[in-house]
Formats: structure tokens, C-alpha cells, sequence
């Protein structure tokens, strides 16, 4: 299925498609027109599609590759990108979609799957905004804008996650979190491999000097880089929080051990000189002269209390706890 | 042995060699000639082709150095690119072999082992995708991607021996890991030391601005391009996921040790205070009222329960178990 | 609020802004207005300052943009940076604000909160230094390095309280240092992601040949260029400085635990073969010939105290402790 | 000592060196004249080397000075590099020596210790290869390149060496192994240091366009520069290498103190509760019903087998052994 | 204080100051001279310098400026660099001190503190080497070697204490150790941050194209460039070394930890069934037959010999010791 939008300052015109592949002209030079295509799309529509705005060929190659790497082309008529926007942004589970957008003097074709754009429509049609008195570039920005937006409501909600995991590993470490970290790990290599072409791509388009993207919309060109980066960056600092929590557990769990152990050392130090002496006078030698002294049995006790207690001391003093 | 594959939109004609070294010449401008030398080839049949199609002398050098690293080279009439295939892309083994790739004006010649071209030659002869409609930049373009393909493979393999490997390492972590983990390390290592000058290769291709390869052929030049950067990406993002199933591996060891330090502590808390209170009991001293007064035996055992208890009810206390 | 400086090396005129959003016009070419915006601010009277100065209008979305990254924008007539200052430099809770600067040929336009540029407005009015005599480049530059002020003074302290953190590690390691180590990695995080584009910004501003910056004053460029990169460089130095602290506080719960199985071995190696002397003789068998022996008893005792010395001279040999 | 190599692909003349320094006149456009000085080499007959060449005074100052790190030089009538060759590429001990390059019009000049050349020198007298054929810059890229020689050397001797450490490091972790890995890790540290600035040297040359390097020899710079490359990444892989081995053997240890810990474990739960047992009736009080029943004994074997049985039961269940 | 050293190929004065600022006029074009201000100095002197030489202002600011970052500046007439010398090159305590150079057409001004320049003022006044017939730039690159010297010296003794410590560490680890590491990787942070901008400016120096520096003096220029680089790389070589000493550390530890746990495992499985056993034969139950065996008590004993045999046995055959 399909929809064109046209917009100028003054109009807006909402088409939605015949039964027979197809596209009206436009009538007006202030006309900007975005082509929605969304997907699953019959590849005949495609096909008509790419006829009748004159793209060059590999744009139909490549919109139909979905498992293509996020790239930029410049053609002379036209701007070309692919990109991967992330369609389930839940901690869970990533999952990501193929969005193709090309720009051309009239317009935007945008191709893809999902409601990623359906802000920017809706800016459009209540014309809030500058949206309505600029350009086809302007809006073609604004789409790999809002391609970014899911990318950044993930981070927000993994920092949210990482808060909680981290005073878990602080306070109540198990083994439980490590299965924890390994999935964040993994996701962000994930997230990595899709944010880090996504950045060559808007990087190739601040670079590019196209006439199609006009002087004075550069800037925004330029934010749109600079969300990227920082998407980029907060990427980093999240795997390298991570890390630290990786090493924070492997240190919590040793230190844990040592707990043990010192309580254990504790148990010995005390008990086995105690045991020791209780079993020497359990030996049954007949001549065994403390055995017959009346004061022999509370004597053995005042040594084994004062035993324990320096054995306590001097662990005390050792700082085992 | 080589074979000759000439095509043009509307033919398709493969030629068998002689018994003596030799080419035909090619009839009609349109055709393009796909000569492909397979490997082990003797040395005069490689010259043959080298003296027919006039190569630049360091290309058959290049050729017949196996050991070489994967190069690419521009030369007036010919680009020559020198890439390394992966054979045998099963997990357990890597091995790889030199394919050689020189375009020409009117063709392409090659020479490699193996049948990595085989999908090519197919598409050619059955005339499917754009291949017969296109020159010789766009037959080169398919080679190199050709390629690729072993290599795409052995990642999606991996990936899932990996995963195999994580769930053993969080579920049942034994020495043996440490070994398989070591082994994944070096072939990626491996790899890395054959995608990093094939990267290189395509990274000049994309660069290079020879006229042999023709500016509406150029998107696919770096099409290839992405796909070797999204494989170099894999390699990365394997090998930081092999890296954190190895430091996942070492807390699960201590977190084990842990465990097993733990049980000792709670036996020797709850057994050596038994133990002494028994041994108390067990000396020999004739003066020790305790032992001839009727309760005392039960007292005892009511003593050691509660020591028993307390201890247990400490240790659930300190999260012993 | 707003209020404007307007200054020549002999003149300092101080305004205050008239209830309605407007600007008094500047009298005499040698006069540098500083025009300093204080947040919060009526968006009002932001629009009158972009509209006095005739700004590109995507400097209005900026600086109403505050979660936008550090950038730098150059426009014909105006230079515009977008800086983020560290408002509160105490160690415990970080937090940032974003300032905005313009230059154009006859001043500065800053947009700010809090009292970040005090210092440079009290060296106007005093006239200390070069500034009086220089023109709105010197001020902007002046500007840009007082930004960075905080962000060295977070740093001295943040060495201060690194030095105690590390002698806490050596020689009284806790878990609880684990949280302290983890805290300071965050804020370097943190402080990585408002330093990177700062630098970025004022690499740009370096790099850049615009005609508003005079030749004359681009030495002084430079030297602000080099303070964010020695603020860069001491980031790093405390990002591996805490990394350290990481491993060796693991090292440190490692050597703990060392010593304290070496305690308890040394207890057990002395106390176990005693306890299993004595418990020999404190068999019932009817057939123990030492038993009987007067003095068997004392030499018993002669026995277990040189086991126990052997025990312990072996240990000390082997460097138990 | 010296001595002099004319050759042509026809001709060859081996020249010694008269009593005092001087050098023979150059016979014949067509003559390629090598001139091999020795180390160690009289200061006088460098300078007449220098001056016979004409050569910049700064070579000689370079070729002196020993410890120079390796530099390449381009001058308008010559090209000097400075290079370090790898002297006993044996495993135990490296060690290095400088080896000094200057190309001109009719010939090379080298200085250098040992036999690193000798192989070229016999491939020029015996005419092998294309040598004789061409011109003095290919000598020298073959000079440069018999350079790289012994580093491969190391390397193929270094990649057997860590082959049998990491079995070593996998089935029989010593203490012995981490200086073997210590070792390693500094050699690999001190490799790095020479190659890298060799990689340097063959970069240089192979972007300059000085005109004595003729445009049919660049492919075999070409080469020798992939050659430096491969031997980089070999440098890299053995490193991430030898650091897997070093994190192996930590968890080697691990794992061998969790083993040595579990078999303690299993002693003290099996005989603890035992010795407790024994230990009760053992006890001397008058009132012990159970003593004086004759079907006790084997009873409290009965049970203390039980209690073995069922402390293994759990224990074989947790996966102890 | 400040002196003057005018000199040429054959003349040499050395001027000591007047008690008022100023400076002679320098007589001859030939005469090079070395304008040396030694720190602390009065502002009117070094004002009196800038006005002398008429230097930009900038200069005198910055030469004022001691936290400021190593850095580099061209001008039209001079050429200025800032450095910083390491001057307590002991390995205890690291201390830095600016040193600043300007180049122009007839000398060099040094502003310095110490005797760090004094080595190649007696070169110059006896005349060693070259530096008496070349040119201010000569002595300039002399000069900025000669800041390189006391690095060099520091990474020569540091070398000298890390064979110690790495000896240390292998063979008597300790905790003592720790504090060391730490010790000198915090030193390498600090020498990295002195380093680095150091390397900045030579890499600087190197790039620029300014008239002062002579063609014929450039290798010189490049000679100083290796000796920095060099540096940066010994210093991550021992930056590297010190962080294999911190991983060695950690497994000796962990080592020590499991050699300690076998002996106490070792201890437990002998005597732990051995007291057992004596405890069984210790019960007072009226019916047990073996107490009244004559041969029981040898028996018991064989018995205890086999156990501990067996266990003994067995464990040698797990490798325990």
C-alpha cells in the first residue's frame, strides 16, 4: 500500500492509491510531494514507482536487499539512503527494519515498514512546525530524524535498566546477573553494528555537497549529525559501564569468598585448640596425674575460655570481621 | 586447466582449451570473455594468458606467489586484485587459497581453486540477474563478491556455535570451555589477518577512479564494500563477545568456588562446636560432676540442637545458602 | 533577564533592559557590545535579540534546543557556538547547562545561566587585562575559555579525591569502595560525554579561517584549544588511574583471602595430626601396652610438641607466614 | 671492509678494496654498482664513500649514530633509509643492528653488519631471478626486503613456541608458564618497537614519488610494503594471543583451586558429621542408655554408613566430582 | 639573570647582563646569537626581550603562563615553541619546568630554569660538532633535543627498575608489590600527559613549511622527530610491561592461594579418617567385640597406615604436590 502526501504553506493534499500501479502528477512548483510506500509492497508498485520518478537502477536493487548494510548514494538527480530503524525498542528483544528514503527535486520517496514516520505526517497535516514552508530537503532530513528517535527512547530506557542492575551487583550479586550483563553485552555489539552505518551514512550526507540539500537547511543537517554522535556516545559509555559491572561482580564474588573464608578460619582457630585439648585428657593413660586433681576439670575449662578468647583477640586484632 | 566463458547479451559460448597453450581471439566488440585458470595450473599456461592479454609482468610474480597478502594493483589497461577465498568454511578447520582477479577491457581472467566462481558462471549461462546486459567492471564486481560469500557463511555458523558456547558457559562451566574458547579466539584471529587486506582491497577499489570501471557500475562497487564492512563488523563484534564468554567463564569459576567454600563453612560451623561439646564429655577427669548427675546426657543433646540450630539460623542469616 | 555591556578601551556603559523586548542601538564603530541573556528567558525577547542581530533562525531552535549536543556553527556574518558548562563542580552530583554564544562584528551575544561569565564581566568593568582593548573576538574567546574553568576545577578535586581513594585500596580495601570506584567511572563517563564535544566545538573553532576571528587573536584560539585537550588528557590519566584502582582493589580481596586460608592451614596442619594423637590413646582397647606405661603420658606431650614444631617450622620454611 | 658489485645483465665484476679508501670510476651507463660497506667500518672510509657519492652530509651523521630509530630520507639525487635488521632471530634472546640504505643514479650503497644480504649478492652473481635485468631501485627493493626476512623467521619459530605453550597452558598450568608468557609479551613489546617504525620507512617510500623509484618497479614496493603489513598483523595476533594465554592460565589456577576446594569439601561433609557421631558415644556420662544395648554398635555403623551414603548422594547431586 | 652568546664560525663572546634591562645590538650578519634568560626572571627583563626582538604579544604571555600545555607557534618572523623538561629525572618524584624558545632570523631566545641547555652551550664555546658553522635554526632543533635528553635518561632507569620489579613479582610476589605498580603506572600517566603535547610540537615543527628553517637542516628536524617518537613508544612499552606485571601479580596471588589450599586439602583427606577411625574405637559401648581382640589395636593401626597411604597415594596421582 501507498500514500502521497502534497503540501505547499497553503495546501495539503492527502492521495491514496488507484488499483492499478500508478502515480498522478504534480501540479505546481511549490509543490513538495512525499511518496509513502509501506511495506510489504508488491514489487510491480516498486517498479512504478522507480519509472516514474526516473531512478537510477540499483535504488530498486538495493530498497529490495533488506539485509543490506545502511548506505548513502548520491545520484545527480537524486539522494539516496538506506537505513535501519529499530522497531521494537524494548529491552528485551531488538529488532530492526530497512527504511529507504530518496530524495529527489520534487520530493521524498520514503520506503518502509511500521508507524516510524507517522510524526512527521502528522506535523505535515496540522502544519505545526517549519515543515510546510521549506523545502523536500527539509523533509527529508526530518524523516532520518525521526529514524533516530527510537534509537534514543532504547538508550533512555537501558540506562534505566543499568541504574537497577548496577545496585544489584553492588548489594546482591549472583550468578543470575552475569546471564544479565552477557544479554545487555550482546545487545549493544547489536546495537553497535547498527548505529555505527547509520553514522557513516549521516556522516556522508553533512559531508556531501549535493545542490539538492540547499545552504540554509545545512545546519539542520548538522544537528541531525550531531544527535547520531551522541547516540554514538552514549552507546560507549553504556558498554563501558558494563564492563565495570562485569569486573564489579567478579570482585564482589571474591570478596564474598573471602567473607566466607574468614568465617570459616574463624570457626578453625578457635575449635581446633579447644578439641585438641579436650582430646588429651579423653586418652585413657594410666598414669595420667591431672585427672585425679579435683580442680583438674574447671582448671581445663579457665585455659580453654582464655584460649578462645586470645585466639578471638588476635583474630579481632587481624580485622577478620 | 581453463575454460573460456564468452557472453554477450545474446550469446553464450564456452570454449574448452587446446592441448597446446593458447587463445582464441575474440570476435564482436559486445562480448565480454570471462577466462578462467583454475588452479594447479602450469606455469606456461599462466604465461600464455599473461603474454595474450599483455599484463604487466609483476602480475604473474603476484600470481604465482601463494603467500602473498591479498593486494590490489591499477595498471593503464587492467585492474589486477589478489584476494584470499575461504575453502573449507566449516568451524573446525579454516583454510584459505589466493584467487586472482585482472579485468581487462574486454574481460576478466581468473584464477583460483576450487568452485567459489561456479555460482557466477551459473548466473552467466542461464542469463539470470544483469549479468549478460553488463561489461566486464560489472562481471569483476560479481567475482569479488563471490568472494565474500564463504566468509558471510562461516559468521552465520559461528554465530551459532557461539551461542551454544554462551549457554554452556552460564549453565555448565567446565575447563573444557576454556579450550573450545581459545580455539574460536585464533581462527578469528585468523580471520582478521584475511579480512583486514580484503577490506583493504575493496577499500582501494571503492577509491580507485580507473575508467575501466564505469560510473553507473560504481553503486555496486560499493555495495560489495558495505558487505565487507559488515563483515569486518561480525569479526569485531564476535570477537568481544568471545572476549566476555571468557571473563563470564572465570567469575562462573570463582562463583563456583564460592559455593563450595560456602558448604565447607557451614559443615565446620555446625560440626566443630558439636565436636568439642562431645570431647568436653569425653575426658577422663574422676572429678566431673556432670557426668553422674541422670539428665545431663539429654541436657547435652538439647545443647548441641540449639548450637546446631543457631549456627544454621546464622549462616541463612549471612545468605549462606 | 538580559542586561548589555558596552564597552571601548576608554568607555563601560551598563544597561538594563526596558520592560518591552528591545535592543538600543550601538553608537560609535569602536564600541563591543556584549549582550548577555540570562536563563530563564522569555522566549520573547530571545526572538527580539535574533531579530536585532538578524541571525540565521536556526540559532533560535538551538539555543531553545537544551538537550542538543555541543556544536559549532559558522554563518557570513556570525559565528555561533553551543557549549555545555559543568554547574555544579562538586564531586558528589554532576550536572550541566548549556550555554549559547554568537559572535557577529560588533559583540557577543551570550545566553546563560547562572554566574559562569561573572569573572569576564568584572574584568571589563575593571578593565584588567587585554580585553578593554580587543575586540568582540577576544571577548568570545575569553568567553569560551571561562566555560572551562569548572571543569578544571572538578578535576583538581577530582585528583584529591582519587589519592585518598587509592590509599583506601592498598590499605584497608572494602566492598565498599567497589561503589565509591564504580560512582567516579560514571562521572568520567559523564564527563567524556560533555568533554568530547567540547572539544569538537573548539577544535572546529580552530580549525575554522573565519573572517571575524583576526588573525592577531587566533594565538589566543589556540591556547584555549590546548586547554581542552590537557582537560582531555587528565580525563584519560584519571579514567586509567581509576581502572587501576579497580584491579588492584581485586587484587588486594585476592591477596585477603590468601592470607587468611594461610592461617587456617596453618591451624589445621598443627592441630590435626595432635587431635589424632590423642585420639589414639583414647581408644578402649583392652590390648594397649603404652597405656600402661608410666610414662608414656609425657612422652605423648614430647611427641605432639615436636609434630607441632615440626609442623610449624615446616610452614614457616615454606613461608606461610 | 668493503667491496663493489658491478653488474649488468650481462656482465658482473666483484671488486675488493684497495689499501686506502677510494672507489674505482663507474665504466658503462648500463653498470648498477652496489657497494657493500661492512660493519665495522674505519670512519675514513665511510667519508670517502660519502664523498665518492656526493652525499648529503646529515647520511653520514645517521648511519653513525646506531641507536637512530629506523628513518627514511629523500634527497634529490638519493634515497636513505635506515633500517633494523633482526640479527639472532632465535626465541631466547633478540637482538638487532642498523642497516643503512642510500640509492642513487648508477647504484646502492649499504652499510651493514652480518650476512642479511648475502642472498641477494648471490642471486646477482649467479643471475637468478630479474635482478640483473633492472635497474638500482629494484635492487634496492630487494635489499629492503631481505631486511624483512629474519622478522618472518621469528615469527614462524614464535607461532610453534606458543603453540606448545598453550597446550602447556591448558593441560598443565605452572607457575613456570607465566615467565615463559612474561617473556613473550616483552619480546613482542620490543618487536613492535622495531617494526613499527620499519613500517614507517617502507610506507614512506612507497608514497614518495621520487623519480629514482621508476613507475614499473612501484608494484614491487607495493609488495615489499604488504609484506611489512602481514608481518604487523602477525606481531598483533600473537599478541591478543599471548594475553588469551595469560587469562587462560588465570583461570586455570581458578579452576584448579575450585577442584582442590571441592575435594576438601567432600572430606569435611563425609567426615565431620562421622567424627560427631563417634564423638557422642564416646562421651563418659553414667546415664547413656544406648551403651549398654547391644545392638548399638553395629546401629551407630548403621547410621554413620547412612550418613556417609547420603552426605555423597547430595554431594554426586551438586556435581562436586 | 640572562647571558648572550654571539658566535660564528670563528668568533665566540659570551655578554653578561647590565644592571638595566636592555640588550646590545648584534654586530655582523654572519654572528648567530643565543639570548639565554634564566628563570626565575624579572618581567622587565623578559618585556625588555619581546620589545628587543619585537615579538608578538602573545609570546610574553604565554612565556608568563607556566600550567600552560606544551605548544607551538609560527609567525612571520619567528618561530616560537613551548616545552616541558623533565628536571628531577629520579624515579621517585617526577617534576616538570617550562622551557620556551623563539627562533628568528639572527638567534634564539630560551627562557629556562636549570641546566638543561648548559650541555650544547659548551658545545657551542668549544666548538664541537657542527653547531658553531650552522645557523640559528641548527641551534634551535639543538636546543629542543636537548629537552629530550633527561626523558630519554628517565625511561633508561625506569627500564632498570622494572627488571627488578618484574623479578620481584615472579618470584616473591607481595602486597607490597601493588603499591609499586601503582606507583610507577601513575608516574607513566603523568609522563604521557608531558609526552604527548611534546610530541605535538616536534610533530609540528616537522610539518611546517616556515622560512626560518633551512632546507638543508630539515633531516635534522626529523632526526628530533624519531627521538620523540621513540619516546612515546618506550613509554608504551613500559606502560604496557607494567600492566603484565599487575595480571601476573593477580594469578601469583591466586597461585599462592591454591598451593596453600592443597596442603590444607592434603592435611584433611590423611587425618580426617585417621580421627575418625580412633574416635570409632573410642565409643564406650558395652558390645564391641574388637575392643577385647589382643590384635585389634596393631590392626587399627595397619588400617590407619593403609588409609593414609591410599589418601596420600591418591593424591599424588591428582598432582596435589
Amino acid at each position: 500500500m501507498y500514500q502521497l502526501l502534497d503540501y505547499s504553506p497553503q495546501n495539503f493534499v492527502r492521495t491514496l492509491p488507484d488499483a492499478e500501479p500508478g502515480f498522478p502528477a504534480i501540479h505546481g512548483s511549490e509543490i513538495v510531494r512525499w511518496t509513502q510506500l509501506q511495506q510489504p509492497i508488491a514489487a510491480d508498485w516498486l517498479r512504478a514507482a522507480v519509472d516514474f520518478w526516473q531512478f537510477h537502477p540499483h535504488i530498486t536493487t538495493d530498497l529490495l536487499d533488506t539485509a543490506a548494510r545502511a548506505n548513502f548514494e548520491e545520484y545527480p538527480e537524486q539522494i539516496y539512503v538506506d537505513l535501519h530503524v529499530l522497531t521494537a525498542p524494548n529491552v528485551e528483544h531488538l529488532s530492526f527494519e530497512q527504511v529507504g528514503l530518496v530524495m529527489h527535486a520534487q520530493g521524498v520517496v520514503s520506503l518502509h515498514a511500521g508507524s516510524v514516520f507517522d510524526g512527521v505526517a502528522e506535523r505535515i497535516e496540522t502544519s505545526r512546525g517549519l515543515i510546510r514552508g521549506k523545502g523536500p530537503d527539509y523533509l527529508f532530513i526530518r524523516l532520518i530524524e525521526a529514524v533516530l528517535k527510537p534509537y534514543e527512547h532504547y538508550f533512555d530506557q537501558l540506562e534505566g535498566e543499568l541504574d537497577d542492575l548496577e545496585s544489584e551487583v553492588v548489594h546482591r550479586p549472583s550468578q543470575r546477573m552475569v546471564v544479565k550483563i552477557l544479554k545487555v553485552k550482546r545487545q549493544l555489539s547489536l546495537m553497535r553494528r547498527h548505529v555505527s552505518p547509520l553514522r557513516d551514512v549521516v556522516g556522508s550526507l553533512e559531508a556531501s555537497a549535493h545542490p539538492l540539500i540547499k545552504r540554509e537547511n545545512r545546519p539542520y543537517v548538522r544537528d541531525v549529525r550531531g544527535k547520531v554522535q551522541a547516540i554514538y556516545e552514549r552507546l560507549d559509555a553504556q558498554r563501558s559501564l558494563i564492563e565495570s559491572l562485569e569486573s564489579i561482580y567478579l570482585s564482589s564474588v571474591n570478596q564474598r569468598t573471602n567473607e566466607v573464608v574468614r568465617i570459616l578460619t574463624v570457626f578453625s582457630a578457635v575449635f581446633m585448640p579447644l578439641t585438641f585439648i579436650v582430646g588429651v585428657y579423653g586418652m585413657n593413660f594410666e598414669w595420667m596425674p591431672e585427672l585425679s586433681l579435683p580442680w583438674a576439670y574447671p582448671a581445663v575449662w579457665v585455659v580453654m575460655v582464655l584460649t578462645a578468647g586470645a585466639m578471638i583477640w588476635w583474630m579481632r586484632q587481624k580485622k577478620f570481621w
